[in-house]
């Protein structure tokens, strides 16, 4: 059995829930406590050195870290991932857009908001990640108007992995009232066939 | 003509002009000065709307963003990326590991040095960047123990875009004296057929 090392409603973790849930892959849940160090234990340790999950671990017992490229490996060979060569690239393109300019921002307010952890070090730090969050969700707007998905006019796992934190940003804290096309484009994610939410662990 | 628009020495612009270079690809370098806000121009913005280098320009104009993503395009069918899934996941792991997890620590503080612009803001962040820069260089020190590269015994994308912001770490104040599996593939990487340095732009 496929196993998922995962955590409580996180969106990376989400990223590949959601994704095995469309491809219909059945896999085995295995929950850990972050909070409580859980994933910096020796044993979590070897499987992802980093500490992280997602990690995705093949019935031969083979580890994958990073949501991201989980996402890309399981969609290998099917209609999540184009086979065209530059339409791969601008999935990854997207994919290390969410990782680098989205998700520090918009995951990160929305994790030390609903688990109050914002101490003074953070506090001093919400700022410039509420304005780079906007800029990334700005960027995303200004992409999405006239186009139904972000690649090639199809649900591909960039759309995944930029719906899971975008469509909870307000538990950050952001507002996306402005964002008309993102807004219509989280409605056509959540009413693909297939789909699951966050909270179906 | 390919087209790099690229700065200076951004450690990120140096893994596609490395990779072009190991590939033998001529190109035209297309410089920007970042600190005046050449990427935040209208034109700039129309070839890539998240207004950062490197972007990468096909002949026909297309472009393409996020450095791990142009790695990727231009290592498809080379050695530069194995052609087995399970390990082609694996360049992607560690890719995204490094866009994470390492670059907007150890880069983002050696830009913030070398640039001179560590005011009150940054100060504050100076701390938290340094220990987590030092657990990335931790996680791939114990990665590199007993093995010659990231990824299957061979030089891949993977080795590139780890290499980019290692080899100029101390520039950023990490002292990599105590890394000693990591200097040693340091030193692999540089003296690869074909290696540039950073400084050849």
């Amino acid at each position: 059995m496929l196993r998922l090392h995962d955590y409580g409603n996180s969106g990376n973790g989400y990223k590949v829930r959601l994704l095995l849930a469309l491809l219909g892959l059945p896999f085995t849940r295995v929950e850990y406590d972050i909070d409580r160090g859980e994933t910096r234990t020796p044993e979590f340790l070897r499987k992802n050195p980093n500490g992280r999950i997602p990690v995705f671990e093949l019935e031969d017992g083979r580890c994958l870290a990073e949501s991201n490229a989980i996402l890309v490996y399981l969609a290998e060979g099917t209609r999540f991932l184009p086979e065209e060569r530059f339409e791969r690239a601008l999935v990854l393109q997207w994919l290390f857009f969410e990782q680098y300019s989205h998700e520090p921002n918009i995951a990160t307010l929305r994790y030390w908001i609903t688990h109050r952890l914002l101490d003074d070090d953070r506090h001093a730090q919400i700022e410039g990640k509420r304005r780079c969050g906007y800029a990334a969700l700005d960027v995303m707007e200004r992409h999405l108007e006239g186009r139904r998905y972000f690649i090639g006019e199809r649900y591909t796992v960039a759309d995944i992995a930029l719906y899971a934190y975008t469509h909870v940003a307000g538990e950050g804290g952001f507002d996306l009232a402005q964002y008309a096309a993102l807004r219509s484009w989280l409605g056509r994610i959540a009413s693909e066939p297939g789909h699951v939410p966050i909270t179906q662990l």
